[in-house]
């Protein structure tokens, strides 16, 4: 295969589900002629409260699914995902492998004046430790304070994500973090940012919030360009939508997410493989 | 095999993860001398959010791991996997299947005065329509007013089940019940029954709370003496425990619903057969 042929073929991204969508948005924006492949497990999400054994094999058929319709990179669209598989996705399959963990805590450490940096996540992405060892790679100086915050995903899942009742639930998360005068607090899931607001609020003006994802498609455009695999087409590129559970409604609901109407999208098996 | 033989063979139960374990203390006070075999589902839990097709799917292969260690009666111990999935498991299964639907429907109708009844439960189960359909079937008179409460499982599994906070989450959604002058409401997921207080607090005095599991039990006990059935032996009965994830997560989690230590939690590949 010729390199145009490679840089030719999609990117592919996967997530436990719908949330990952805000990574393909930021990438088709920052990349337009990229085609875009994307996996969403609707069948098995939240990976968030499973075991890394599990994460890891559901991360290995996604992974699978993407690469058999000829790939030329991986995204790890799920904190989850990024946390518990991103080493052995990087190690078995024959394309570039980016999470949002390592993108995240980069940005956390590049904005922290004080080095104490907060990380909220799904209770998988706390326990894995994985924005701990990554921001102490970047900077061992600094110190990371963690919390899980299982609650986040079904508010922000049930649109409650205004009042009352998302800021009480904030309040009850974050109170820990207050005693640790943390300057940084890292959305270390794809969800969380959709409760911006209430966190923000109950975090106060002097902590900055950092969305983990944010600068992930900043680390696909690096890594495509460094092996000169970027698609040199100037059509715009396609982008392809792959479900595990009831295409219909991720359909309604990424339109959502992506702020246009989402056709085609297709059902996979994640089972076999 | 004879009579006996299949008499001491041990009752089936399954659940999407651990509520199901309140079905089994109630089958285990009633019938002591049973063998148990339970199944959670904790790698693809929850149900309640997924598809019909998706659910019937994971029912099946929940059933399948089950009856092939030789069950002689199957209690589906989940309210969406029982409103999907019921009729196909009784359809395919060599074994009498016994949901929670059914049960718990039987005892609201005998329990309102005023024949006005609320269900809530998951999405899954309050789409499906299970609960009308069987309360309609006992008796077309009565009205069934339903309401998916998406955001209970993930309270109670977090604890937070008193205060403020879980009180306010049940105003929201049970605001639109005193309109329709409701006297009996049917917990329809078998997590429901640990946010009891401020369900109970919100509905008023005037709403009688039914739960749906309470009284599956009976009907277990109901079919295995119609069919011969009952275990005859007057050692105590064993009870198994069967998970898709994190065994050790569940033997911990699951003391808590049991009231004692569980051992020998055993890892189950559900996603084959």
């Amino acid at each position: 295969m010729t390199r145009a042929d490679k840089a030719d073929r999609a990117i592919g991204i996967f997530d436990s589900g719908v949330g990952g969508l805000t990574v393909l948005k930021r990438i088709a924006q920052r990349l337009p002629h990229e085609h875009l492949c994307y996996l969403g497990d609707t069948a098995r999400v939240p990976y968030g409260t499973k075991s890394a054994d599990t994460v890891i094999r559901y991360a290995r058929s996604c992974a699978a699914r993407l690469t058999e319709r000829g790939i030329k990179l991986l995204v790890v669209a799920c904190n989850t995902a990024s946390a518990y598989a991103l080493e052995t996705l990087s190690s078995e399959l024959p394309v570039p492998v980016i999470g949002v963990v390592e993108p995240g805590a980069r940005e956390a450490v590049r904005r922290s004046r004080n080095g104490r940096i907060g990380v909220i996540g799904t209770t998988g992405t706390v326990a894995s430790g994985a924005y701990a060892r990554a921001i102490s790679a970047l900077n061992s100086d600094i110190r990371v304070y963690s919390k899980a915050c299982p609650l986040f995903v079904p508010l922000a899942e049930e649109g409650w994500t205004r009042g009352e009742l998302p800021r009480s639930v904030a309040r009850t998360y974050l109170a820990g973090f207050s005693a640790r005068r943390i300057d940084t607090l890292v959305l270390g899931c794809t969800h969380y940012p959709l409760l911006r607001g209430p966190i923000a609020a109950v975090a106060g003006p002097g902590v900055l919030l950092v969305d983990s994802a944010r600068e992930t498609e900043k680390a696909v455009e690096a890594v495509l360009r460094e092996q000169g695999l970027l698609r040199a087409a100037s059509t715009p590129g396609r982008h392809q939508f792959l479900v595990s559970d009831a295409p219909a409604t991720f359909a309604r609901v990424g339109a959502r997410f992506l702020g246009h109407p989402l056709t085609g999208v297709e059902w996979v098996d994640v089972q076999t493989g």
